[in-house]
């Protein structure tokens, strides 16, 4: 991807996450990366190309700033953990991304643009999570009477839930993150 | 509550469940509730009090839909998972209501008027299922193991983030039924 389409996909993110998605102008879009409509619409074509593209590019960087320090060969458990913790960071590209992705979500519920493109990442992730809870199944660091995708869609879900309680004010942070520790105990218990 | 103001507030969460609060203009909504824009200031007072007054609805109207057949004395544990699925049905006034606490929700991400009665709200659902939990450890139908306070906000979160996966189509409402099931077995152990 060139340079200035990343930068204006940045600054995109940045914009929903001040405003929301209903409060992004193109032309404020423009003013915050620092280009013309003109480059906006030649790269994205229209709103909609822009914003399919600003959650793709939003699922992307989820990927990198949840990238646990523990390799999911060696300790799939300890990778899974990690992954969903790093969601939960008082950090400003986590919570630009975080309120980005919660906004995406529930601007889907009133326009049906987005749907299956958001439907197809929150799989992706989904099946990520899945694999490595049944990679700790066979690593020996989680029962085998765990049904490892209802575990991994719930675990996913919840940190959705706790994010936009935590970013709406209804709970702190560290609440939120102990909350997700006690559900990775009750959700994977350990062989046994 | 007179009966002009609640159909106003009825209209409303309809107005929201339909276009977001930020669709939300007072125009349409006494288009809807077929009043005047006057007797809605004169209800209300501004925007910000109509806000306030509707957020209020919507979580008494939630208690009225999410009553149990099974009452809380006889059967504490049976009350609550009935509570929290009846969370997730499609029916009119329910999805009304889920797409409505779903945009207040997101909206205060965004704009902090009402994310101290949003708050005390949450707390008040969380604390009520906090109830039920301890209610169901003396029953003798959870084990005492639980952390009564813990569970009752990781269920309540889940099912908020259900609610959303189902009604921005990541999730089918039968799934998020299931995998709520599953939290219910996952989070609430019989007495071992």
């Amino acid at each position: 991807m060139s340079d200035r389409r990343t930068l204006i996909l940045q600054a995109a993110t940045r914009v929903i996450a001040r405003r929301g998605v209903r409060g992004l102008r193109v032309e404020e879009l423009a003013a915050e990366a620092e280009v013309s409509t003109a480059l906006i619409y030649y790269h994205f074509g229209d709103r909609a190309g822009l914003m399919r593209r600003t959650l793709e590019f939003i699922s992307e960087r989820a990927e990198r700033y949840t990238e646990p320090s523990a390799a999911p060969q060696s300790d799939p458990r300890v990778h899974l953990e990690q992954m969903l913790l790093l969601e939960l960071q008082d950090v400003p590209a986590v919570v630009e991304n975080s309120i980005a992705w919660g906004e995406l979500r529930s601007t889907t519920v009133f326009e049906p643009e987005l749907r299956d493109q958001l439907r197809d990442s929150t799989y992706e992730w989904v099946e990520y999570a899945t694999d490595l809870i049944r990679q700790a199944q066979e690593a020996g660091t989680v029962g085998e009477e765990v049904i490892a995708a209802d575990a991994a869609e719930r675990l996913t879900t919840l940190v959705e839930g706790l994010s936009e309680r935590w970013l709406s004010g209804s709970t702190s942070l560290n609440r939120a993150r102990e909350l997700l520790q006690g559900a990775l105990a009750a959700e994977l218990p350990l062989p046994g």
